[in-house]
C-alpha cells in the first residue's frame, strides 16, 4: 500500500519554451513512467546537427524505477527519441497499433526492435505501471490512433491531452471521446497537462474532411493534367483522402519518397489505411500510364532538400520528371523557418511549367492541433485542480494560462514551467520544487551528446570565415626554420586571386618565429599565441574577415 | 537626332526571381541609365556572406555611355548597393532629398561621399540623362520620399513603378499623383515595369494612419509601463506616428540603435520627420523619467541577434534593461526566414516579464507595398502596350502577368523576364533578345566578389562536421617520417572523449605514409589522397560524419 503522505513529481525533459522534444515524467514514490520521447530539429546555430533528443540523465541515475514508457501518437516530435531512449533504458514500451508500427521502423533502423518489448494498448484500456493506472483515451488528431491519457495516481487523477483536435467527422474510426473526458472532469482531475501548439488561433480547426472535399473539386477539374500531392508521411487520413479522391477520377495512385512508402506500407498492413489493389502501381511503372491516369503521393511539402518534392523539383530524381501542365498540390503549412526554401521548390517547380496549389490558395490543408475553442472545451470538460500548460514556447504557454484564467481557474494554480522544473502535488497543494538535470542532447552521425558549445562554436566560426593554417616545421637542435612556413586555407579566399595576402601572410609568419632564439616546447604557445594574433591582426585590417587560424609548428 | 530606327533594351541586373537587390538599365543607341540599385540579404547556403550586390559587369563593360543612377527610394534593396556601384562607375547620381540624405550615410561610411555627385530632385520634376527624359511621380510607401518614373525614350514613354501603395491618407506630403498617371496613360505608355511584392494579397492595403489610431490606443490603455516600439529604421512615418502618440500622452521619446539615430537625425534634418525638441531625450539620459514618461523607439523588429532589440531581450544592452511591465511593441511583418529569430526575441522579453504586442494581435503594421486592386489600379491608368512584371520572386512574377491578363492585356504582350534576361522595344513591338551577364556578387568583409563557389562549398563542409588535418614531416634524404603524424581537429568531436578515435586516426596516416619507400613530391599527391580517403572512410564507420580532411606533408 501506497503511502499517501509522498507526493506525486511530474515534469517535462522536452516541449516546454520550445517546439518539439515532448517528453514528461511521473513519479512517485519508488516508481516512475515516462509519456513521449521526441525529437526536435536543429536550431540554426546548431550547425551540422541532425537531431536534438532529451538529455535521460535524471532517468539514467533512476533506472530501477522506470517502469515503462508510454507514447501517446506516432509523431517524430512524440517518438523520434525512442531508440536513443531504449538504449539506455531498455522498459517496456506501450502505445497503440499504428503508434508502435511506425516505431517499429525506427526500432529495425537502429538495430533494437528484437530486444525491445512492444505493447499494443487500445483507446478505453488501462496499463498499470507501479502505482499508477494509465488509461488510453481516443482522440482525433493529423495521425491515426492518437490517445489522450488519464493517469490515477495515488494522489488524483492526471489527464495529460497529448496532441489532439477535436474533429467531428474524422476520417477514420470515432471522434474524440469526450464523454470520457465529461466522466473523469465530474469525478474530478488534479491535473491537467494540456498541449498549446495553436493556442493563438482563435475559434475551432476545419475538419480533416473538408480537405477531401477540395481534393475532389481539384481532382475532378484537372482533366488531362497529372496529379502531385506532397504531405506529410504520417498523415494517413490525408493519404486516405488522397486515394479516394484519385478513385473516383479513375486514377492510379503511386508513392514517392521513403518515409512515404514506409508510412503507407505500415498504416495498410495494421488497417488504418485503405488502398485497393488495383490502385496502388509502383512508381517504376508509371509510365505505362497517361497523365490523366496518375496521381503521385510524395514527401517534400516542408521544402526538405533531401526529400522527393526537392529532389523532383531540381530535376535531381531518377523516376520523376516535371511536364509542363503538371498539377502539383502542397497539403500542408510550412513549419516556421522553412517559408524559403518551400518558395524555392514553389519557384523551381512553376519555372518547368507546373501548376503549383499552396496554402492560401486553396484550403488544401488544416491543422492536427486543436485552436482555441477547441482547447477551452477540453479545460471545461475536465475541470482540473490544477493545470500545466506543455507543448509550446515561452509565449504559447503564458498565453494558454491567460485562457485557463479566462474560464475561471485561479491564477495561483496553473504554473508555467520550464524543463526539468519539478512540480510536486498532493490531493490539494502543488508547487514548484527545484529541478532534475534537463536541456538538449545533440545527435550528430552516430555521435549522441559529443557536440557541445566548444564543437559548436568552431562550427559557426568555421562556416563565417573559413580557416587559415600556418605551418612550420622546427629543427629541435638549431631552432631554425627547416620547412615552411606554409599557409593553407579553406572557405576563406579563393587563393589564386589572393596570392599577395597569402605570401606577406608567409612573411609574417617566418618574422614572428625568428625572433625566437630558443624555441624549446615551452615557447611553443607562446610563438603559437603570437602567430595567431598577428595574422589575425593583419588579415583583418587587409579583408575585414577573422577566419580561424590554427598555428602548427613541427619539431623536427 | 536620334534614329529612330534603334532599339530600346530594358533589362534588371536583379530583383527578377529574387526578393532584393533591385536594378534596372535602360539602353538606347548610345545611351544608358540605372534605376536603383539595392542589395539583397544572402541566402541560407552564403555562409559568412554579409551583403549580395548586382554585377555590374555590362555596365563597366559600358561604363563611357552611362549617363547616371537613378533612385526611386532609400530602402536598403534598393540603394543598398549604390557605394559598391559608384566605385565603379562614378556616375552622377539622381533622387528625392531623403533618398539621398540616407545614401549620404552609407557614402561616408565607403568614404566616398565627397568624389560623389548627389542631384537631388522632386516629385513633378524632370532630368535628361542622354536620350532620355525621365521625370519623377510622387508615390506613397513606408518610406517617405518615395517616386515612380516616367521615363520619355525615342521609341515612347516606358513607366517604372518603383515601390508603392495607394495610401490615401498619408502622413506627411501628398497622396500618390494618380492624375499624372491618368495623363500618362491617356497620351498611351509603351511599356510599364511595376513591382509585384505584395501580388498574394487580396484587396487594398491599409493606410498607414490606421497605425496610429492603435499606437494612441495602446499608448492611453498603458497607465504607468514603459513604452518600447521596434519599427525599421527608416519608415519615418512610422517614427512621426509613434512620436504623435507619446506627445498626447506626455511622454519622452528616446532612440536606440544606430541606423535608427541615424535615420532618424537625417529625416529631421530634412524636414520629413517632425519631432518637438522637448520630447526626444537622449537614450543615457532615460533614467532621469519615471516609466509613464517614456518611451523608446528602437531597431531589431527582425530579431537581428545584433540590432538593440535583441541585445535588449538577451540583457546585452548597456543602456537599456527589461523591467517587468515593460510593454513592447513590434510593429512590423516578419521577413519570410525571420519568423524563428523573432519568436525567440519575443520569448525572452516575456521570460524578463514584459508584454509583448506583435503583429497579429493588434493592427500595429501595414505594408507598404499595394495588394492587387491598387496594382489592378495603376495597371488600370497606366494601359500600357507592354507589361513586364518586376520585384518579385518567379511564383510573383507568374501572379501578376495572370491578373495584367485578368485585366485584359494580350499575354504576348506580357514578358516573364530573368535577371541579364533583354527586353527590346520599339514604337510597336517587343521581343526579348539575348542577355547580358548577371549574377550574385558576395560582398565578405571588404571582399567584393572574392567568395565564389568554392570557398562557400568549403564554408558549408566546415560547417557541418568540421576539420581534420593529419600533418607529418618527411626526411627528403631518407624519406623517413621525422616528425608526426599529428592529427588536429576543430568543429569534429570533443577530443578529450575521443582519444582512441584520434589515436586510431594517427595509426591509420603512419601506416600508409610508410607503405611508400621513395616519398619523393611525385608521390606525396598519391600519399595525400590515400590518407584522406582512408581517413574518411575510417571515421564514417566510427562516427557517421565527414569532416574536411586536410593532410600536410612537410619535407625537409
Amino acid at each position: 500500500m501506497v503511502q499517501k503522505k509522498n507526493k506525486l513529481k511530474v515534469f517535462s525533459l522536452g516541449g516546454l519554451n520550445e517546439i518539439g522534444k515532448n517528453i514528461t515524467v511521473f513519479e512517485y514514490d519508488k516508481d516512475i513512467f515516462v509519456v513521449d520521447c521526441g525529437v526536435s530539429f536543429p536550431m540554426e546555430d546548431m550547425l551540422g546537427i541532425d537531431l536534438v533528443i532529451p538529455d535521460f540523465t535524471y532517468l539514467e541515475n533512476n533506472i530501477h524505477r522506470v517502469k515503462g514508457l508510454v507514447l501517446t501518437h506516432g509523431h517524430e516530435d512524440h517518438i523520434g527519441a525512442v531508440p536513443y531512449f531504449l538504449k539506455k533504458l531498455p522498459v517496456k514500451v506501450y502505445g497503440t497499433k499504428l503508434t508502435l508500427g511506425l516505431l517499429e521502423n525506427k526500432l529495425k533502423e537502429h538495430k533494437i526492435l528484437s530486444t525491445t518489448s512492444l505493447n499494443p494498448v487500445s483507446a478505453g484500456s488501462n496499463i498499470k505501471l507501479g502505482c499508477f493506472i494509465i488509461e488510453f483515451i481516443r482522440v482525433t488528431h493529423s495521425i491515426a490512433d492518437s490517445v489522450s491519457l488519464a493517469i490515477k495516481t495515488p494522489v488524483g487523477v492526471v489527464v495529460h491531452s497529448g496532441d489532439f483536435k477535436v474533429d467531428y467527422t474524422p476520417i477514420h474510426g470515432e471522434i474524440i471521446d469526450l464523454h470520457r473526458f465529461a466522466e473523469l472532469g465530474k469525478a474530478g482531475v488534479l491535473l491537467f497537462l494540456c498541449e498549446s501548439t495553436n493556442i493563438f488561433q482563435l475559434g475551432h480547426t476545419m475538419s480533416e474532411k473538408t480537405v477531401g472535399t477540395i481534393f475532389d473539386q481539384i481532382f475532378e477539374d484537372t482533366s488531362n493534367q497529372r496529379i502531385m500531392v506532397a504531405t506529410f508521411s504520417s498523415n494517413v487520413h490525408r493519404i486516405q483522402q488522397i486515394v479516394n479522391s484519385a478513385k473516383k477520377q479513375n486514377r492510379k495512385v503511386a508513392i514517392v519518397g521513403r518515409s512515404m512508402t514506409n508510412a503507407v506500407r505500415t498504416a495498410s498492413e495494421l488497417g488504418y489505411l485503405d488502398i485497393p489493389k488495383n490502385i496502388l502501381i509502383d512508381i517504376s511503372d508509371i509510365n505505362n500510364y497517361t497523365d490523366k491516369q496518375l496521381v503521385i503521393i510524395t514527401t517534400g511539402s516542408q521544402g526538405e532538400p533531401m526529400a522527393a518534392l526537392s529532389r523532383i523539383a531540381t530535376s535531381d530524381h531518377k523516376q520523376i520528371e516535371i511536364k509542363p501542365g503538371d498539377k502539383i498540390i502542397l497539403s500542408s503549412h510550412p513549419i516556421p523557418g522553412n517559408e524559403k526554401t518551400i518558395s524555392r521548390v514553389i519557384n523551381e517547380l512553376m519555372k518547368k511549367g507546373a501548376e503549383v496549389i499552396s496554402e492560401g490558395m486553396m484550403n488544401i490543408h488544416v491543422s492536427g492541433h486543436a485552436n482555441q475553442e477547441e482547447i477551452k472545451l477540453l479545460h471545461a470538460l475536465i475541470r482540473p485542480k490544477y493545470f500545466v500548460p506543455i507543448h509550446g514556447e515561452f509565449r504559447h504557454l503564458c498565453k494558454h494560462k491567460e485562457i485557463a484564467i479566462e474560464l475561471g481557474m485561479n491564477k495561483e494554480n496553473i504554473f508555467i514551467m520550464g524543463v526539468g522544473d519539478v512540480l510536486e502535488l498532493n490531493d490539494n497543494a502543488a508547487r514548484l520544487n527545484g529541478s532534475v538535470p534537463s536541456g538538449d542532447i545533440l545527435v550528430d552521425g552516430l555521435g549522441v551528446g559529443d557536440v557541445g558549445n566548444i564543437v559548436l562554436r568552431d562550427r559557426k566560426h568555421l562556416s563565417n570565415d573559413g580557416l587559415v593554417i600556418a605551418v612550420i616545421a622546427i629543427d629541435k637542435a638549431t631552432s631554425s626554420i627547416v620547412s615552411g612556413p606554409d599557409i593553407i586555407s579553406r572557405g576563406f579566399v579563393y587563393v589564386r586571386e589572393s596570392e599577395q595576402l597569402i605570401s606577406e601572410a608567409k612573411r609574417l609568419v617566418r618574422n614572428i618565429v625568428n625572433t625566437y632564439d630558443n624555441k624549446t616546447k615551452a615557447e611553443w604557445s607562446n610563438i603559437k599565441f603570437r602567430v595567431k594574433e598577428a595574422l589575425r591582426e593583419y588579415l583583418w585590417q587587409k579583408i575585414k574577415r577573422s577566419p580561424m587560424i590554427l598555428p602548427i609548428i613541427m619539431e623536427i
